[in-house]
């Protein structure tokens, strides 16, 4: 049946031939960069970063997305900056929260969108807020006219190392969590550590559990910093001394070093270290295109648990109740010791976050890795930690060790922390 | 503010240093691959081609999605062969045509998808229908779990030369034509001509304009067999000859021919220099970064023409209108001679093809110019003919130009044909 095979590169004399081509083979690849950068100020009216993009032409128009709680907070400065430089705007403002994180809101966006008009390719969308926010409008501009150029500005600490950083967009849908979504990453994340000043204590704690998962599959410095600093982290919302000032690149690393006798201070290095352990995970595999990703780690009970628990759980507490009885699996597996085990658990408290719930139970812990096998193409594919920054993943867990582990956890972990 | 900047490819020395990193760059590339396969008998059970995918396995599953016109023609025969094989299925049958073309169908897909469950790579959806059920399904695909792969198998002359080849998924919505979507090729697509036999005229004619598309901006030769063959091709439905068998694919081409003293069948030749002059369009711009596209020709106006005449004209039918306009809008610029343009009318005629619509009028023409203005990031980016077979671009359309291009089209063009 297959006579004559044509790879549509190059192709000449295609025509003269008397047998009919049966076969063509398209192959090509999709180029893709962006950016991610640590400002200061970002709404200060004299800060031009927000506006910098190249190929803007004369007029100027933004269309902004936030959430009611964000422009609550920051609304009035937000369209004082656009008006200040004379842009001509439209700020949308959605509700906030995972239970809003839906296929209607992705629609919201791209009515009101259409409303406005945006120019294809040189008038990004610009989503200022936290994780969920940003998954919206990052689905909502991937998909209209099939892409249009968008801007991230996480304002929680959740969005800040991990919603903002990746390429994943999506909703919740049918009752699953983010089961609809694109890969389609902002052209650039703008991370302004200020806006962490606003959050409550328990946005700060969600935050802190996806920079805990980072720790804890391959960073045990990050770890450390964690135990150490934890505590200082939560009470003081991550807000550095004031910037070191610019250093000379051409000053080599131990004299700057050396001049200023100092390390970096704890929440930029927290910040840095988790942004660096995620984006060395995604770039190489950006499409899941290998679906053994340590950055899955508590991501594999905790959709389940998440939407059962909704809105009860914030996303980075369920991931916390995950890594919680996936290390108490590890333990039982010999894989970490009861020390490290303890550790963990006592991290995640000073941290704030729960490290039990009464979802945990083997009837639900069943369902919830069913559906993760079909989302891993067939195998369990679940990453445990080894020790404490490392990782390796398995393919036999049983009914029977889910409803130990849980057990188990519930033994061990002093409960559901709030 | 930009003090030291970290490419994460290769990562060493980062967390030594002490100034904060304020720059992340990342860079990656998404390979894609896909194929589309001439076959005969796809529905035949002892035909395995449909099946033939790897890593499959030993479970076999399998979700299609068809219309409703394509399940009371060929519905059981889908089942049989699918029941023949032992492969648990789910048929889902959609509504058919360009006014069912939303996210609502969309979402019945991910919905019944979702409760009939599949692996995440290896069960691939499948499509079975015209160009509108495959847009609707390759977006479903493209977001369910944020990609599942998924085959097309079109079973009308525009999904076989149009809707097929490319990578664009989409729907339309709030009144605007393709206007959310996706890019995300099939990874397999099927060409069965012998579907065809099943359409009636008018949907024949309308994968023609699409073909006539393709000759009139590349390839004059395509334009000749349209005008020589072209009632024929309308009356026998592409239907060609028995296959002419395998060929030794080492034997020099010229023997072949000499063998066999013959050329292709019209139909053949037809279908397959509109795929091979469309893929040599796409493949180099498949996520169109480039907005000036040859390909783009007839379908400028006719998104807005298409659906402010819904559901009266088929998609190839508001192409045609599209070409008629800007064959006289070219011929006005002295691009195509006064005899060009009447062989182009005439051969629209002899498809079935209406060359004037009531809606040609000069606001509703100056308001689709409008809406393509920004999908093209701001310029008019128009594809006009230059004679036949050659294409050029222009921004300078006016509405004054515009008002008599429609004027004049009223005058030599015959009229909506139907």
């Amino acid at each position: 049946m297959q006579q004559r095979t044509q790879t549509t590169q190059g192709n000449d004399g295609l025509f003269a031939v008397g047998s009919p081509v049966t076969h063509w083979s398209v192959q090509t690849s999709n180029p893709v960069q962006y950016e991610i950068r640590a400002c200061e100020n970002l709404l200060d009216p004299e800060n031009l970063t927000i506006l910098e993009d190249a190929a803007d032409g004369g007029r100027r128009r933004r269309f902004v997305v936030t959430d009611r709680v964000v422009d609550s907070l920051y609304g009035e400065r937000i369209r004082a900056y656009f008006g200040h430089h004379d842009v001509e705007h439209r700020v949308l403002v959605l509700e906030d929260g995972e239970t809003h994180k839906s296929m209607d809101a992705v629609l919201r966006v791209t009515a009101a969108l259409d409303a406005f008009g945006v120019d294809r390719r040189r008038e990004p969308v610009i989503a200022i807020g936290g994780g969920v926010l940003m998954d919206i409008v990052g689905f909502a501009a991937s998909l209209y006219r099939r892409s249009t150029p968008f801007i991230r500005i996480p304002t929680t600490l959740i969005g800040l190392v991990d919603a903002g950083v990746g390429a994943k967009t999506g909703v919740n849908h049918n009752g699953h969590k983010n089961r609809l979504g694109t890969y389609f990453p902002a052209d650039r994340t703008l991370l302004d550590r200020s806006f962490l000043a606003t959050l409550d204590a328990r946005h700060i704690s969600n935050g802190l559990s996806e920079i805990l998962k980072i720790a804890l599959i391959k960073d045990a410095r990050l770890f450390d910093l964690l135990e150490q600093h934890g505590a200082d982290l939560l009470r003081t919302k991550l807000q550095s001394p004031a910037s070191m000032g610019p250093t000379p690149a051409d000053v080599p690393v131990d004299q700057r070093l050396a001049a200023r006798g100092l390390h970096l201070d704890p929440a930029t290095e927290v910040v840095e270290r988790a942004i660096q352990g995620m984006l060395e995970e995604l770039q190489p595999n950006l499409w899941e295109k290998v679906l053994e990703r340590v950055v899955d780690y508590g991501h594999t009970f905790s959709p389940t648990i998440e939407m059962h628990a909704l809105p009860e759980l914030l996303h980075g507490e369920a991931v916390a109740v995950d890594m919680a009885l996936t290390t108490v699996m590890a333990e039982r597996r010999g894989l970490v010791s009861a020390y490290q085990r303890d550790r963990v658990l006592r991290v995640m408290e000073r941290l704030g976050l729960p490290t039990w719930h009464p979802l945990c139970t083997s009837e639900l812990l069943v369902e919830a890795l069913h559906d993760t096998v079909r989302h891993r193409d067939g195998k369990q594919r679940l990453p445990l930690p080894v020790g404490i920054g490392s990782a390796v993943f398995v393919n036999d867990v049983t009914e029977a060790e889910l409803g130990a582990a849980a057990e188990a956890l519930g033994l061990v972990s002093s409960g559901a922390a709030r």
